[in-house]
């Protein structure tokens, strides 16, 4: 019985790479199954990748880096919690058992659309699908000179500058003798009050008030000023007012600032203008605002104004059913207003994306538009709070803390991660000592 | 009872920071206790460190870096089996509890042992005893311009870029339709055959054969040559000859050519030039030799040809018993040959120097000499192979090697530290997926 179920089994599969006859006209053309190219192995990619990897197709997933990265942890990484390795997982690695799949580690530059060519410099990758899936960087809104002094937290590598500068700046404090300057050396600017800018602050806070308490003789690292400034009337827009309102208390009892209400008008190296007025601070940090990536170039397509490309009902672009955009790069409406950039969109659209291709390689008629479903918020405020919003159920507080913590350990990519990250965690938390604590970036 | 003692002990302490009648004329000059300056955090500076801290003496503790380096086990972040946390401590945790002991960040520039000043740029730290402990540097003996093509493994930045060239290596491979171009890609040339040279040809080995097995549609990344060029003999000069013969029978049945007898003439973007011929290689690793830090320079003394100082039997240099050099950099002769440059010899100076200092601030006069007790020495060779020598006590083998995994665990720096590298060594070397496959660094 067992022999013959696998024997089934490989049947299948054998079947699988042949083309499918009925299939659409493109890849009947072709005697190879159809070559889907994937773009990118954020969330949105890798998972369409994974969900094609029985399909009777070739994948070929092209990313600029070797790695999936766990952008939620990322500001773990910059407060010296996690190591990079911690929160990465190779893209080689994880999909190594799909003999369908291949791993291309490259820049993209540009796409063909007639021609049905992804470029990568000279090289042209051809394909019968394309799913573009390039996530989001950084906008300054128009100020991109504000970049050089405001660094955002998008990659690694900025991850591990950020939190050379915000180590480096109480060292550079211990030695300096003037009051004014070692002043302006500990205050942390957090622009913007998102999700990112509320973690990241409550770590900022963590640091300076737990971990490196009693380590330095001429300063109090407590002596730190984290703020946390927002344009808007409140922080965390995403969360329903009671929750952001719990979060602001929590923060505040953390040492945080926070300043609504107080739209940036400059960023230079002195530190920002907020109402004609300097604050002077060492360390910026860009929490605002995402762009689109310049996927909607590559195409020639229209975008909206954060460079979003809009796609159709498929989540394919208008004109061009084989052309999918996903994620954070895409301008997708629902219930009168687009999606936002987070990891749940990216990876319900890659999955949606995938099986639509599936489909349509195997001939049959695709029915159901895709459709978002939102499971809900969820934050955290430094050690032991955290908020959370399901629907209708809310709630703040240590409870909401584990919650966030059970759950990022779950959608970590590698069992080993979320092993060593189980363990970090269980450790910086009861020892207050995250162990991360390297300057390795140059002065900047 | 408890009150009394915790009384005696705090009477204790604060009898001890005051001027020790009796001590030194130079400590009975000033109101405030003997400054002692510790240039390098690496083995010999913290231990000496460590060893003063309960001394009735002000320590300053200068590093470049913020943090301790455990440099045996770079090899191990090289190769994308640590991060570059798992194998650091920073320098200010480590030494808290010490009241008598400060820490700076910074690079110092040079000493004025006349005015006992350390010159870092234009600030001047004033000493009352000086120990360099500044360690060693990559030496191209005579060739630096090979340093642009064949990197050293002395700091985290080298390891990560290291890191980085190793991975991508393979990755380029994968798109390289040329097959000279691609075997050039994946040879992996390491030049010098002691045991950093060993511990990584073992551990690239362990990546192409083990790691990346079946994760390239295009490649084989076992295709990958290792070869370990040794102008000497033979291998590992340091230990018995048998167990040379031993390491290097393991090293050929991993896939590591061993070539003794070839001095390296030339090393080229294009490979390196052995015997007159271009031995075609994408990355070449040194692990030759290396050469003491400036620090004979600073003090305008007498250096033996690999930079180092030679230092008194109480490990002060010539004419000036307040300054002492310790380990890579020191040139300390013991049975008619210098010290080797090992962290044992630098830990043991160290001690030997803060007791030193001790006693001499105490009035009391210090007569033993300084002499290195030879504990033994031990290299491991990929994944369950190692060799010990200890004395008359020889073996290689599994056991060697597990020796090796449980010492290394123990001298590491941080209990933090020892808890995730044992549970990462115990993932890597049972699924022999090791996970901080990062390719990080840009392109060089």
């Amino acid at each position: 019985m067992k022999d013959a179920a696998e024997t089934a089994v490989t049947t299948r599969r054998e079947d699988a790479v042949e083309p499918v006859s009925g299939a659409q006209a493109r890849s009947a053309k072709t005697t190879t199954p159809p070559r889907v190219v994937i773009v990118g192995a954020g969330f949105g990619g890798l998972h369409a990748a994974r969900a094609l990897g029985d399909a009777p197709v070739q994948v070929t997933v092209i990313d600029r880096n070797n790695y999936h990265l766990f952008q939620p942890l990322l500001y773990q990484v910059a407060t010296a919690s996690l190591s990079p390795a911690d929160i990465t997982a190779p893209i080689r690695h994880v999909l190594r058992k799909q003999k369908n799949t291949e791993v291309l580690m490259g820049e993209v530059t540009g796409v063909d659309v007639q021609q049905q060519h992804v470029l990568m410099g000279d090289q042209a990758i051809p394909y019968d699908y394309l799913i573009l899936a390039t996530g989001a960087r950084d906008s300054y809104f128009g100020h991109n000179e504000w970049a050089r002094f405001a660094p955002g937290l998008k990659s690694i590598q900025e991850a591990t500058k950020l939190r050379s500068q915000i180590l480096r700046a109480f060292e550079q404090a211990e030695e300096e003798p003037d009051e004014e300057k070692r002043q302006t050396l500990l205050t942390f600017v957090l622009i913007g009050a998102g999700p990112t800018g509320v973690e990241m602050a409550g770590a900022i806070a963590g640091l300076a008030h737990q971990t490196l308490k009693g380590e330095f003789h001429r300063i109090d690292p407590a002596d730190a000023r984290i703020i946390l400034v927002e344009a808007l009337p409140r922080i965390l827009l995403a969360f329903p007012e009671g929750l952001a309102r719990k979060a602001k208390q929590a923060l505040n009892h953390m040492g945080v600032e926070v300043r609504t209400h107080s739209p940036v008008e400059d960023v230079t190296d002195e530190g920002v203008i907020i109402g004609g007025k300097l604050l002077p601070a060492q360390t910026v940090i860009w929490t605002a605002g995402v762009a689109a990536s310049p996927a909607g170039a590559w195409l020639g397509v229209e975008t909206d104004r954060a460079g979003r490309v809009f796609v159709s009902s498929d989540v394919s672009i208008p004109g061009h059913p084989d052309v999918f955009v996903i994620g954070d790069t895409a301008h997708f409406e629902q219930d009168g207003k687009p999606l936002p950039g987070v990891a749940p969109v990216a990876i319900q659209q890659g999955k949606y994306v995938a099986q639509v291709i599936a489909d349509r390689v195997a001939g049959k008629e695709v029915s159901k538009p895709f459709h978002y479903f939102d499971k809900g918020n969820m934050a955290t405020i430094g050690r032991l709070h955290g908020i959370v919003s399901i629907g209708k159920l809310q709630f703040a507080g240590v409870l909401a803390w584990f919650l966030w913590l059970v759950l990022h350990l779950y959608f970590l990519i590698g069992f080993r991660n979320r092993l060593i990250v189980m363990l970090l965690w269980f450790w910086n938390y009861t020892t207050l000592q995250p162990g991360a604590r390297l300057i390795t970036a140059d002065r900047t």
